[in-house]
């Protein structure tokens, strides 16, 4: 931690906050030779809080010297997390892990009849929402419990991974019960209640961006879930919100690259919320795995247009498949692939 | 509802979606003379949901012609909602609602030397958390149900109504019983069950304003609050995030002066959060009052520089005595006080 | 300067960084104690630029510690810059300049009661632009020349000063020749021969915030022109852009509080532009003076509706009175006035 | 255009809406039926200002119903346009354009050896700025005159096309002289004087979008050029500003999908600003290319830790030669290719 003080600041301005380092245990060490008076904190280990000198008399800023997340950070574990999944699957490792599905599952036929559409195209894990956060109260709120017995019907069927959503405390284990990685949506990317409970669980967890969340906000968010003890986390981003009404959302995908040198965490990417419209779909599922993204969570619907939910942004099942082929060539580039046995199925 | 076509339909494309309206048991009202097809959704009641539009060939886009809000509207109840509280106090008339303390509560002499402070400045409520959302799970959490406790000693000793914040379903009931507001903070503002929690309940709540939230996105999460019973919502202005780290939020005065025409519901404002810097709070406090809030929710404490959270943006009592005589006057510019009782008390 | 190190980083990265700094006969002071390793240049007057040190393996970030403008800073000149004008006028001191008028001069009737209108209610100066700059071609690119005489008689007719806009080097000099103060738009502000440009000048320049700057970027381009010779610098805040439809644009009015520490230049503010919508330009021009903003400019048409640009956000000339009373009141809660002479005419 | 009025708009309010339409010239077209009033403007060409109905009494809000531009727009000519340059080269075809070099001339060692290594990797074309915005006046501002004649000089040397910006009016002609293809700089997107000024040409342009443009505005600058003669428009993305400073803007790939579909005009795109880390070049260009970019613009340095601007986002050499393998084989993928003689050469 540095301080910086204002340039009329005063050798008491100084001293006051040596004395406060001085007083919690640490050393001081002030930086001559500069235009305005600045102080290191020598040996900081979470003692010396920013604020407390930010409000000091002459302080005019505190430049963190360490980043504020540890569990999650490339320099706690240097070599990439691999979270291992049912079925001899995995997420990090050279193979992409491919999530499809609908956004809410709706009616068994539907889900079942997705399921399928996606398996045979190459899909290893079904995604489908059964509790819903929706923007508006009228809107469709998810089947719930019913939902979650369709998907493990749906399993049984195709043999696909289940990802889906948990919404609070109440429904987490639930979910968790049927679900192979539990899903947290990007409105409660910083709902430390659930963090916390997705940290005691052993599930992993997909953490999806918030709308407005700073890479450094998402990686804490993250290690809430380690710092609990769930080491399961993988991160997905799935479009900021801008201020352009052509797209619904910037689909940020240097956040993806960036993630992959901060963080030895998995960080997939959702180009079906990053976009909001089908026509992108495509284009940019490409582009997230080009850019590197461990895997990718796309919305499939037999019939888009019967969606009660998200059908704008919903490929129909031959457009995805159009899309696994392109995923297919633009991995090999790269010297990633798509698991063996599913890519087999295709 | 307005579907747009795209230069290229035909007529065939049209027809579709005409069919699809009657479907639904709607009238089809196309609008001939433009460069392009326009098809008017004639008595929608929600029947029609845009997106299964949306994704028709031919079609561009879908232009909402009603608000997707109802309850929080203007149109609604073109009267302004009056939240009433104890002691005779309520918020949305002319008087304004001052909410100050500390981030966090910490210490009982911190919590009752701050309150002694604000009421003496005329503040007729107190803030304080007890549960604290914060972004770093290795930050001070809250005292929980001790800081509960220690509101209750102080709304005795000062006769300050008390808001404070509930984070999730499992702690609503114990800080409801305690709150006279039960305030949903910013990162929670999409906590739909919270919400929906909120709503099932009779006391006042203070909804926060996340920090990327559209102001239809805000009012909409107000809605979820009166759509299941509740009608004592007010609404928060805390800043939103920017691009920009000369302070630490874009505190958006302009969504305050919109949501009074666009509402009924009463809009504080918290300067505090919103500049995230000592030194911006008190002209930016001065603005709200001009732009219209209807209350202010200030950050003092009595040693900010003891702060366990927040420090930097917590007033002095003496900043914040000078703060209360400048808004007596802008309010009085606009016809607006302060409660009478308290302001004798000042 | 700082530079941070990789954790990972060897002595070897260190030794090749302080060797580059020595080259540049500066001093290199490595910091001891933190978790990763860190060294400040000392004495830095410019020669180490913070990109090839940037470059260099092993370095994770570099931290700048001291700000990239000079002339502008508070540091640089303590107290306030008072920019004189013609008769007797001046902003940056207790009195408000304000500036009313039509976004584009359209005839003879319209700029000539439109002035007589603003004048009556208190204005000082008049705003109008001659040149427009308008995202779309096919809109009315203003009167040129034309107009600028038309501001000459309307000068003349009313004794009010004369702020318009400069749109390129080609104008500046007729801009120049006529205008009191000349206008730099937000989109001009990084047109950095533009603002050179005006710094070979000695006429009194309103600097607007480009749509997307940072308070850094604002800052750095009234540099240019104080750089350049010309001291004489208004700072405009008039919006930047947000992700929300329902006001046009985001009007940060912190943005005013915080450059009133930052630096000496005078700073006002543009509630129409602001806010993009009539009935909040009322509101929050009495926000942004209670912010401290050192003058307002406002758009007031005598028949808003016939306006060949901006007309949804200018005042109805009655409208305009009211402000003026609202702005008198608040002015005097924080010690501020209207100019003696205007005041009595109003 | 669509008129919509508030919940409470009389028959007079609506009344007059429509006499206003009729004297215009143009026929009014009320749509029953739905819960407030609304009229259609039938047959507008630009007559009808939007403005001018926005400020009538019991209006709401205006819905355009067509797009603000025309030429660039897909509707008006729905094939691609391929811009032609010289050595029988394009853009916007099948093969990709890919320009690399300095951020700036600074010397004929550094410009000379870096073209004959990015010819080598590949690139058809080199980027070097002589004159150059930068945000700070004491910054490097380019070698002007002297810059440009070091261009020729490469250009003769290894046949590479030259891309280089023109800032303002004034050294127009001198760097359109030179330049195969004209940059016009993201500050500048919203320089209308200079958008004329190069549509006044028959140089091909390279239009940067600006850093809060919206994907509307880019196209309304393109618009200006097209508008003014010159068909020859080539859009780049570049990044725009967003709130993480971990990396130095958003990289908004989705307009470049965006823009393939509401415009005729070829897109290329920029990783090396679009990212501002060397680190995330690499990854971003190939998610560019996947996106369907129809060209790269990236910085490559012989020595990015000598490079007077911009070093910390240049890559070196062999960085590039990577870059581009990779890009040959996403192209590939989707179609796509490299210019056959030149990627001989490579």
């Amino acid at each position: 931690m540095l301080i910086l003080f204002r340039a009329d600041a005063s050798s008491t301005d100084e001293a006051r906050a040596v004395a406060l380092i001085e007083e919690l245990g640490l050393a001081a060490q002030p930086i001559p030779g500069l235009r305005r008076r600045a102080v290191v904190v020598v040996g900081n280990d979470g003692r010396a809080d920013p604020a407390r000198f930010a409000t000091l008399p002459g302080v005019e800023e505190i430049v963190p010297l360490s980043k504020p997340y540890r569990m999650v950070a490339r320099d706690w574990r240097p070599e990439p997390t691999i979270v291992s999944l049912p079925n001899g699957l995995s997420v990090g490792g050279p193979d992409l892990f491919i999530v499809a599905g609908p956004c809410s599952i709706e009616t068994y036929q539907q889900i079942s009849a997705t399921a399928a559409a996606v398996r045979a195209a190459g899909a290893t894990a079904i995604r489908a929402g059964a509790f819903k956060p929706r923007t508006s109260p009228y809107a469709f709120q998810g089947l719930g419990r019913a939902g979650l017995e369709l998907l493990e019907v749906v399993r049984k069927e195709t043999g696909l991974l289940v990802v889906t959503e948990a919404m609070d405390d109440e429904t987490f284990d639930e979910v968790a019960a049927v679900a192979d990685v539990v899903q947290i949506g990007a409105r409660n990317m910083q709902n430390f209640s659930l963090l916390k409970r997705a940290g005691r669980s052993t599930k992993p967890v997909l953490l999806k961006r918030g709308p407005a969340a700073s890479i450094v906000d998402w990686l804490m968010s993250a290690e809430y879930v380690l710092a609990e003890g769930n080491p399961n986390v993988i991160l997905c981003e799935r479009g900021i919100r801008g201020g352009d009404s052509s797209t619904r959302n910037i689909f940020d995908l240097n956040a993806v690259a960036a993630v992959k040198q901060l963080s030895h965490l998995p960080v997939m990417a959702d180009p079906s919320h990053g976009t909001g419209r089908r026509a992108l779909v495509r284009p940019m599922a490409r582009a997230a795995v080009a850019a590197g993204a461990d895997g990718l969570l796309v919305e499939v619907h037999v019939q888009p247009d019967q969606a009660l939910s998200d059908g704008a942004q919903s490929l129909y099942p031959e457009q995805f498949a159009l899309m696994m082929e392109e995923i297919r060539g633009i991995a090999a580039v790269i010297g990633r692939g798509l698991p063996k046995s599913v890519a087999g199925s295709g």
